[in-house]
């Protein structure tokens, strides 16, 4: 068996796909939910997913703050069926932009283009599911002709956008959700992609080349010689300009990895590349299952992110990470913020001050070199911190 | 303590930085810890890293197999001093080519640039940290001023280099590499980006906007005006490549994340969006602390990967994941490798063959959809798994 | 501050005792959190949480299979507020037997003893806390003099009791819980151990020295020359004679520890020690975020459990093990029991029956001894597995 | 397939148990090892481990110290080969008593009966295992009937050593160790309860029911009509002696569990039950995967046991825990240590000072309680802290 051969699919692969079909669910604000959270989540992380409710309802949607908020999204999270949590908070404007990973964008277009992703169980034979032509993202079951497809419709979308030239992520994925909407009208329903382009949310993906859509844009610049391109650099801009545009900034961060550092180091990059004195977040909310004690970066805590920048120093109390599997805790999040008092907020649609954000930061930027505020490199001081050739 | 003054580092940090400096470790083929592996490392996590040594060493390593070995880098294995670790194996020849987050590399900079990182704990005030103007990753401590001058270092970099044009990450990494070792020569000893550049070894990073060398390459593009540029589908080609050229394939993925989802993506381009039908990896080598039955998609087992043809699903006998983290298992699985049978081989320097390999796959795809074996879109069938209107 | 000096509380602890009080949560069987179980939690950890309920509900409460049914509680979840779920549980008849570490069970009687436990921050100064007479756990805060009263609360009851000889784990709790009812009229509405007496649900604990009730026993022993002895193997024998009279058993596991394998080692008991061919559990759930990786036999997974003849092989499907802090998971699954078809049972009142299912495993055990069944040791065979001198 | 029948293993298991034999590995003290962990090991746990290294060789072994160490044992470490670490540390005297699983001491018998355990996969069919008579742990893997005549040996010995009567399980084992030590001349080179016997170290068990050495002695106490019966108090009593004995007291935890749990409650024992104030521990050294944020009891870091009273709050900086699997840190651990300058101290044999020792501890405990220094049962105070009528 030396390689899958696309398209011969040629055994039925319907008995591993007997499963109900993910749907994607949209949290409703539910009184009893709010109670159980209320008076049963009294300690450890149940309490933890009860400070970041309270956090985000009490605290970053008050009125008066009018946060800008991150969401971030690492984990297979669209294939579980949670792209409805994060559409009803676009809606409702009670998110700003999205950094995710390109996966769960890919996996988000199935939904958007009718395909169905199958609840499954993580104990299956993946040689037999190989054979079968049935592709397992731990225990969500789907045909493989749901890839190909899948790709068929981004490689096509490339060729009806025309763009060539390079691009930010946001305007990317802001020109696939138009062509969503278009083809597949009332998708914003249930596609994150769709409701973002129809509700002006920015979505960002912090490596770009990793995943299907990546894949295929790779194709389209190989293969048709386009030279549509992503530019990473122009989403450092925006990102950055968004969070020095913020009167207040918070992040609610689903798992970690890289979109969790796309998004923290906005504000170290302002202090410490562009000179700007804008403190760090002001909120900061975590759901993950990582462990510090891992040591690796996307882990690191409020804390540590404080002697960074990238994290106020005075708002550690308005930090929680609730150690819980995403799937379990952000619809029950949502299930509060929905129904809590100030659940729904007029959308800042930031998709559509991307350029007037990133001339304020261009114009700020100018000034504080101007006025030479900016360490410039210097020579090695008697500490040795400084370079020289104390080394080895 | 509204925001970081940049520069404003007015208390002296002296006393948080009183650690050892962290050296680079070259690792040397100690028979001690061989035997230590052999036959004290019998059962448990313990005998995973045995099976991963004996994996690499045996077969992935033996002469007629030729294996193309790429090398993923998650976790902050530069700070931590693993940077050592890389050098030794890219000298030897051992590993092929690089796919680290940028932050690893970011920080190997303050070596070659002779700036000291120091010991620490994890257990330290971070607001006073923030005060002092001290930087921490986990355990590692250094001053903010290492962060404002290696970053002033890159900016003065780009302009000297002068490119004002999309780059793979490799080429940006191999100029960035050359610059170090004429600026600091016989730097490849202790800088991982140097070494690469001077052994032909090209380094990747999936996220390219995603850590300090990319927050410079934004403000350059925005305050200098540059059209240079990372183009992330260069990235996917070069690498899909490589693994196309490749007689066998294996990888050591050290923590997982994005480089890895990166590197194992390969396999899936081809036959997915390419139409290619090359096989999956050959060998797989993981260390991590992740845990499958969280589900991130960076978690995923060598098992889960064989259902999307990224394993080869009869080779999961030469598959292994050792759970432990990279600082203990890196620096004892390269004493094991280094002082193994082939512990040298002949460089492949693909630094220099990319161009060459994009052309071959080009070729091989121009073929393949010639011949119309790709899938093509297709209307929905009666299993209703092909798109259609059942959504809801 | 070379050691703590009992009573000499100083200083005021009240500003870290300002949380709000932990009160246990019973659970009311909300339809709302059904739905959000069957519809929002579709896949990874959440699927599995979902598939908890429906086994226990669906198939362990069906009334024809009168499933024995034992609770095993390890990790601090009385002190989080859980014990009302116990109670609940205990009440509607729907666990009968409980295994749980004896810090549960003595925490559990600050409740019980009207004393008061607050919500806190895991985030405090401890040595701040030691000063002040304030004891944590995690997050979990109360007073000092809260031990020593319990303390001596129990010592006293000891005397009170005035049992001089060995007793199982079950008679101790049974007792305590009788006085509990005594002392504190109405307390079985607040108290796992005074509710498991009123609903004759015996409790044991695998590590009966491990808590501060086997502190008191010993003090008792020492200072008092009390013969009151917790007999282990009493315990042992009366959990496999529960399990050889049950027409089906299963299980509910929180967190794992002794406790876990406490309950799982009945069945291996009956066949490799007693001879009695009786099969493994028929369901098993667990709640734990342990990962079978690291490789702790509390960890083990059913599938591993199978090769010991703890679980049957052919019920794989009816055993669940969710990766979710049991202080999240727990409560969800307690309102979808509560809430379901079956969810109230005629009590066993298995505390009332220890002695005749005793009896019944002796017999049976005297006979599989007189027909020989049992394996006698033997001679080393030819394949070297039966004992002799190869080793070394 | 309704139960496993014992001794009916038809089908011969010999295809999978064709993996190497796992041998008592013994630490010799290389010189590589200690230069790889000094120069090598600098950050993350890695660096934590060396941490450990040195507190334990130059502080807790320094001979004016005199420190009394305990070494506890969670985890499947004798199947996994690491007994052999265990010989070696109690017979250069570096460890003072043990308390360890009842499981780990079971699996050891296996070695001092000369059974042998062969190293496998964890990912083998367990229905297979099951029906071909093999055992599984995690990667372990041995033939039922190991476990069968490991039992009839127990039951020989019960029968043999003859008493009827209550003990502590050092007593117990201590027997078996004897019982051992004459049955397998020699066997203290491969058992860890044979070497205990010889070097007087005293194990403790903390859950005595919870191993098939409990299981075997209820079936003595059952089937024979025995009086014999391990009584917790004893232990308690016998270690919390120990630590009140100990002019500096210090711990190695491997895993965690119970057995961690019983060893740190001495010292709360002491000043909360007896009324003596003696410090907690002046050492504290864990290896671990479990992590904090889970809020396992037994994952309570050294921070959180200061306010317990069971780690001085002033020996932070000589508290630590490396987050490892025990069958990797725990052989590098002990070559460090053997070959470090102090790797060889007289032995205290406490197991021939037990009863002495508890004297001790009744004598000063007469003498506090003589003192009405003990805290007595208070009324309710105006804080609503001290029980009283507040409750619901």
């Amino acid at each position: 068996m030396p390689h899958r051969a696309p398209g011969a699919l040629s055994k039925g692969p319907a008995n591993h796909l007997s499963g109900r079909p993910i749907r994607y669910y949209r949290p409703r604000g539910s009184a009893d939910v709010r109670q159980l959270i209320e008076d049963g989540f009294q300690a450890f992380n149940a309490a933890r997913l009860g400070e970041a409710c309270r956090v985000f309802s009490d605290k970053m949607l008050l009125p008066e703050h009018d946060t800008t908020i991150g969401l971030t999204v690492a984990g297979a999270l669209t294939p579980a069926g949670l792209g409805g949590c994060m559409v009803e908070l676009m809606e409702r404007g009670l998110v700003d932009f999205l950094i995710s990973t390109g996966a769960n964008l890919y996996h988000d277009l199935h939904y958007a283009l009718n395909f169905t992703l199958h609840r499954g169980s993580p104990f299956v034979d993946d040689v037999e599911l190989y054979e079968d032509g049935v592709i397992r993202i731990y225990d969500v079951l789907f045909p493989a002709t749901v890839l190909l497809e899948t790709d068929a419709y981004i490689r096509e979308f490339l060729v009806r956008w025309g763009v060539s030239a390079p691009v930010s992520t946001a305007e990317l994925h802001y020109a696939l959700g138009r062509d969503l909407l278009e083809q597949k009208p009332g998708c914003e329903e249930y596609s994150v992609v769709a409701a973002a382009a129809e509700y002006g949310v920015p979505i960002y993906t912090s490596s770009p080349g990793d995943s299907s859509i990546g894949m295929n844009v790779a194709f389209h610049e190989l293969m048709n010689d386009s030279s549509l391109m992503v530019d990473p650099s122009k989403d450092v801009n925006e990102i950055c300009a968004f969070i020095l545009a913020g009167k207040k900034n918070g992040c609610v961060i689903l798992g970690g990895g890289s979109p969790k550092n796309f998004y923290l180091q906005g504000q170290p990059t302002l202090w410490e590349v562009y000179g700007i004195p804008k403190g760090g977040n002001d909120y900061f909310i975590q759901f993950t299952t990582d462990s510090v004690v891992w040591g690796g970066l996307s882990g690191a805590t409020p804390a540590e992110a404080v002697s960074w920048g990238k994290v106020n120093p005075g708002v550690l109390p308005d930090t929680v990470v609730a150690y819980c599997d995403s799937t379990i805790a952000f619809p029950l999040f949502c299930e509060y913020v929905v129904g809590s008092q100030h659940g729904r907020r007029r959308r800042k649609a930031l998709m559509h001050q991307r350029d007037e954000c990133v001339l304020a930061l261009k114009r700020e930027a100018r000034v504080t070199h101007a006025a030479g505020t900016v360490v410039a490199p210097v020579e090695a001081g008697p500490d040795g911190t400084s370079g020289g050739k104390q080394h080895r």
